[in-house]
Order: structure tokens, then sequence, then C-alpha cells
């Protein structure tokens, strides 16, 4: 890898030679893969990736950190739709609002970047299995990724995943083990089976090479509005892996000069589950909380990435929210109703956080704002019907269409 | 549109004006969208094709029947991945086998093509309600693609519809009408009260500019494979409007000369309700069947749109392949396994019927197949979960790890 100088550990500073199955440090910190800006400099240009037909995160391989001669995984991931939400925006009170709908990857979740890139460096390592735990998008999108790459997985989830992941998981032949517990729980089952029977990892935590993957959803976004930098990104933050690798895309293009500031990230998370909110709001170390909140993929009490994650919002001069569920399954009915979007709980946390700090007079009026959606609201459709209601159930008959029209107070025009 | 002639009854041959609110003909035929060829092919080339950047389905508006002042849909809809499904067509015994996934359309099925068709003509029409009768996918597709573009919508579906799509179109915010009775009860209904209030009407077998969205799934298919042309396209068949679109893209490329020959088409239905097919295997008319499948997209005991399905499949010198549920499933599993796709059980049944044929020697050991995904699974995950059991559940314990192992003859390596 010729645009990869080494991982350095983002705790102690070591530093360890870029190997395709690298772990954590020595002393319990995650690493981070270093680049050579210079040479990317040399390779890369905004006008070679404007003439680029591959629609896929591979057609940022420069930033990547993959051998030349690595294929580009099966899969079609990234490159998922940016876009303008002037009715929402609107609605906000904000100037401009970009939705990206991470949720149409193939797996449907942002998740596939990092599953992608496991995917890639398993096989780089010569590894047939990959293994991970997950609160279910990780997990499905490993499963989707590595079956269409002919590898087999090992898979951790906790009992309370969402039908949807679940039934992706069996459909591609993972072997998943249902933890009953908490994520916390699912996580060390996971890492005491990866360790003695030598699996590769494809916990994110660990593997420093997954938020590279998830990185690319940051590369899109600016490419997408033409290296326009927005004052602000809105992400729901769980684990702290995403976060940390959408900051590490704006500063890999800040590095080499494709932009020329960065935004402010909002983090948001559920009120009942925000240990990296509220360490960054009490300004002390990060503590352990319940998981409790229905947007399961970010309800994580201990989060694994927080070095980085913390790290990226104080970097940023980042703003922190934290939402109710009730908040959540609103912001999930309006960006299905203004956008045609429909996210996950999780997935619309951004979206929601960006509310309430719109509602709360913490965003200008003349900022310019973008909110990742991180994945599909099909993957957990109990808590959408159970947000929005039933539909009207009737016989096939007109009288009763009326009378239900009638009883339902709907007038049509 | 100086691309189109105009519209023409495909049973009695009378010409319409292509207005953008046409229905039916008087003698209740459903009508073609008849074009310029000559005129379409002094503006629109391969080159110029090659060179475009929109990856949608209106990267093809030379062939679509719209205004050129009517602007591109909202949502990002269409230039879905086509795989090489390498493993899979060496399973089949065949030579080459793409997998063309639709089920990453913004709402996660190929209806969404139709879908934004109808809210481009809607808006030429000056309409603000549109209203259809669907199975689910062209519900929740016309709930998503119209709410992006600040339309209001109607939508009719029988009470079978899966709870993936009745949550998706709760989200969207669309007024859900859940029809206790038949998917002919349901069309019935949707037609009396369309033709009571005047909502702009996207049932597919109705309007027919709808198919010729559809039919973008072929123009993509032939520019992806480089205009190679396939021997077979297996699809599901249901109402008999996605074949017929697929079928229509192909004679469309075959008339401006970018292929110079069509392929076959497979028409695969469901056992349980498949009148089409069997008004071909009989050479006869088609009668209506039970609607007995759990494939509830393509349950259509009534087809709406029977006469151009079976033109399609007759002018195509095509198969036909009735499949059981247990096929069916069986081929989600399939696709699952050895693509990383996850369809929906009516988006598997072209996978399902394809291999049932090859089972029987009726496709050639050198031929090149595309298989259409036309819906994700997520849609329907009850049956996936019925279909490939629940996970192994246990405690957070390695020792419990280790039975469940043993219970369940895993062997790890």
């Amino acid at each position: 890898m010729k645009n990869v100088k080494h991982a350095k550990c983002v705790k102690c500073g070591k530093i360890y030679e870029a190997v395709p199955n690298l772990t954590s440090c020595s002393c319990g910190g995650i690493l981070d893969i270093v680049y050579d800006y210079d040479y990317i400099r040399t390779v890369l240009t905004k006008e070679k990736l404007a003439a680029r037909r591959d629609n896929s995160m591979w057609r940022y391989r420069e930033l990547l950190p993959v051998e030349e001669t690595t294929e580009n995984t099966p899969l079609r991931v990234g490159w998922s739709p940016l876009y303008e939400a002037d009715t929402l925006a609107k609605q906000l009170g904000i100037k401009k609002l970009y939705v990206k709908d991470d949720g149409i990857n193939p797996t449907a979740s942002l998740k596939d970047r990092a599953s992608a890139m496991a995917v890639a460096k398993a096989r780089e390592a010569g590894a047939e299995v990959i293994a991970c735990s997950s609160t279910g998008n990780a997990a499905s999108s490993l499963a989707g990724n590595a079956a269409a790459a002919g590898l087999r997985t090992y898979i951790f989830v906790p009992s309370r995943a969402p039908k949807g992941k679940v039934a992706q998981l069996m459909t591609f032949g993972a072997t998943v083990i249902s933890v009953q517990g908490s994520y916390e729980e699912t996580f060390e089952l996971s890492k005491a089976a990866i360790d003695r029977w030598g699996w590769y990892n494809r916990n994110a935590a660990i593997n420093p090479y997954l938020s590279e993957g998830k990185k690319t959803v940051s590369l899109e976004i600016m490419e997408q509005l033409g290296w326009e930098v927005p004052d602000y990104i809105a992400i729901s933050v769980g684990d702290g892996c995403t976060i940390a690798g959408l900051w590490k895309g704006l500063k890999d293009l800040y590095a080499i000069g494709f932009i020329d500031k960065l935004p402010r990230l909002i983090s948001a998370q559920a009120e009942g589950c925000c240990p990296l909110n509220r360490a960054i709001e009490t300004g002390g170390d990060w503590k352990p909380m319940e998981e409790n909140t229905l947007a399961d993929s970010i309800a994580v009490g201990v989060p694994r990435n927080a070095d980085k994650a913390l790290m990226a919002i104080r970097e940023s001069n980042g703003l922190v929210v934290n939402v109710s569920d009730e908040e959540i399954m609103a912001a999930q009915k309006l960006l299905g109703r203004t956008c045609g979007v429909f996210g996950e709980p999780a997935g619309v946390t951004g979206a929601a956080g960006l509310k309430k700090l719109c509602g709360e007079g913490k965003i200008p009026a003349d900022a310019t704002v973008v909110s990742v959606v991180t994945g599909n609201g099909l993957k957990d459709v109990a808590n959408a019907i159970a947000a929005c209601g039933e539909p009207i159930s009737i016989p096939g008959d007109m009288d009763r269409l009326l009378r239900a029209f009638e009883e339902n107070g709907i007038v049509v025009e």
C-alpha cells in the first residue's frame, strides 16, 4: 500500500506495520491508519475522480487502505443518494438541508461500507472466515458482503436485534449466535470466540480498517456537494465508529487539499443511552449507561470506540444532542413525509437531533446541514407500525369506504 | 414530446393523443405508447449515454414518454447493480448468470420505476393527488416517490400485504385503505374511488405510461452488459405489467439499433397463481385463478395486463415455468448464500423458475441468463424467518457456545 504509512495507537502513539489482520494496540488503545498524503496528492485529483464511472465506495481507492492488487468486493456498496430536502429545511428554519440516504446500500445500512472493507482485508489476510458482534447492521452487512465473496461468517447479536436484521443473517447463510444479554455481553462472547478460533475480526472498534470503509460516506458527501463544505453534518452515534469514520474522511480531504475547511459534527444519541454525549457535556471521561432506547443500532452502553468518537466531536467543535424515543419516531415520520426516505430508528436519530437543535435555536438560519440516514426502516418494521398506526381496514365496498373516511375525519378533495 | 407519436390500443388499434392522464381504450384494451424511433435515433447514441453521469432511470429520457420540460423526480430510482453470479451459474450448470438487484431502489422494489413515472406524469397533468391499488410494492413506491415530490396519495392494498410494505406506506404519509379481500376486490374499489374523485391513476394496467417506467430495467441491463444480448431474461410475473415493460425496453433498443437480436423471456409464476403461464401452456385465453401463494406481490388471480404480458412472452418465444412456495423460498436462500442478495419471495421467483428449468435440462449449458430480483426481502421478514429458522440463542457464555455448536452439529475450523 503506497498510500499508507502505518497504523498508530490513538492512546499511546505506538506505531504498527499496516498488516491486513491488525487489531488493537497492546495498551488497549484503538489504532488509526496513517496515510502518506503527499503521495496521494500526486495520484488523485478532483478531475480524475469526476471522470470515474465506478459508482461505489471503491471509486476512492487512493484514500483507502487496500493493496493495489486487491479486488473490489462484489456487492455495490456506497454512492448513496444525497437528496436536497428543501421542504424539510423550510420546516426546520435553516437555509439548506441535504439528506444522505445510506439505507439504499445492498444490505440496507451504512455498515456495508465497513463490511466491504472487512471482506477486502480478510481476503488480503487469506482468511476464509470472518466474525463479528453487532447490534444488527454490522452483522447483516458482513453476512451479505461475505456471502457474495464466498467467505463464511460467525455472527453474534444481542437477542433484542430486530427481526429484519436476523432474517437477513439467516438468508445470507451466516452462523448466528443470538446472545441473551446486552450488547456488551454479546461483544465479550464474540471476542472470546474470535480469540479461540482465530477468525478474521470484523469488530469495528478492534479492526482499524473498518472506519476507513465508513469514511467513504463523507468522501461521497463532499464530492456530491461539489466540494462545498456544509456547516454541519448530523449523524447518530452508538459505538462511535461511524462518526469517527465520518470525521476521518473529512480530515483526509482537508489534508489533500480537496476542501478548505471542516464542518462541525452533530452527534445525536438516544436519551436512554448517551454515554459519549454525556462525556462531551460534562467534559470528563465517558461512563457506561443502560441500553434504554428502541433505536437498537445505537443502544450501546459501553461504546467501544469512545476515544476516536470523542476526538472527532471535540476536534470539529461539534454539538451533542440527546433525543427521546418519541422524538426519534417523530423524525422517522417527518423524513418519510417530506423526503420519501424511510429510515430505521437509529438511522433517523441524526435528523431527530438536528430538529431538536433547530427548535432550540442552536443552528443559525443561514446554515447548510447534511443529515445522514444510516439504515433502512424496513429493518425494524414493528417500531414503525407502532409509531404510525395501522391502516384503515374495510371490505371492498364503496359505502364502507365513505363511512371509513367520515369516521377518520378524512376529507377527500 | 418529440419522441412520442401517440398511444395505441393493443386490442383494437385505436389511436389516442398522448396526454398525461391517459387511461385505457374505450374498448377496454390497454394502450401502448408508440415512439418515433427515427427521431430518437437522431438524438441518442451509445456514446452519448456512456458519457452521462445521471445514474438513475432518467438517463434514458430520449426513450421515455415525458415532456422535455418535465423535471426528473426527486428519489434516485434505477441504475441498480447487475452482479455476475459465477458461483450460482456453476451450480445451475449454465455458462453465465447475472443477477439484477432491483431491491436496492429507494423504496426497495422495481415498482419505483413505474411510480417515478407516475409522479412525473401526474405533475404534467397538474394533479396533486395520486391513487392506486397494489399488492404492496406499487403502493409503497408510489407513497415514497409522491411524498418526495410533495404529492398526496390514496392507496388500496389487500389485507394480506406484508407488514414491511404497510409500514412504508404509513411512514410516507399515504392514506391507506386495507381491503379485506382479494387483489381483484382491492383493484375494483380503487377504480371506483378514482372514478369518483378524479385522482391521478397509478394503476399500471390502466395508465399506459407506467410500463414505460418499468422498461428502464431492461435498458439498464443492456447498457450494463455493453449491449451484448443475453440468451434469456428471467422474471416473476403477476399482473403482467413488469414483464411487458421489460419486453418493451428490449424492443425499443432493437428498434433504434442498439441491439441486434432479442433474448427469450422466462416468465415465472407461482404454482398457486399462474393464470398467464397457464394461458401460454394451453395456447388459449387466460382464466382467473385463486391467489394461493406466499409470494404476495405476484398473487394476482385476475391479471390486469394479460394482453401485453402474453404478447411479450409469445413474441420473445419465451419459456414459462411455475414454482411452488417451497421452491421460491429455496431460491431466496440460494441467492442470499451465493450472491449476498436478499430478495422478497416474489422477487426471487424468477430465479426459482430459472433453477427449475435448469434442473429440467431446458436451458442449454452455454446460455447466458439474466435473473431480475424485483424486490427486497426486508419487505417480508416473516416468511424469510419461517424458511430459514431462528438463530442459536444462548446466554453470553463460552461453555454455552461450545455446547450449542455441538448440539447443532457445527464444527468450527
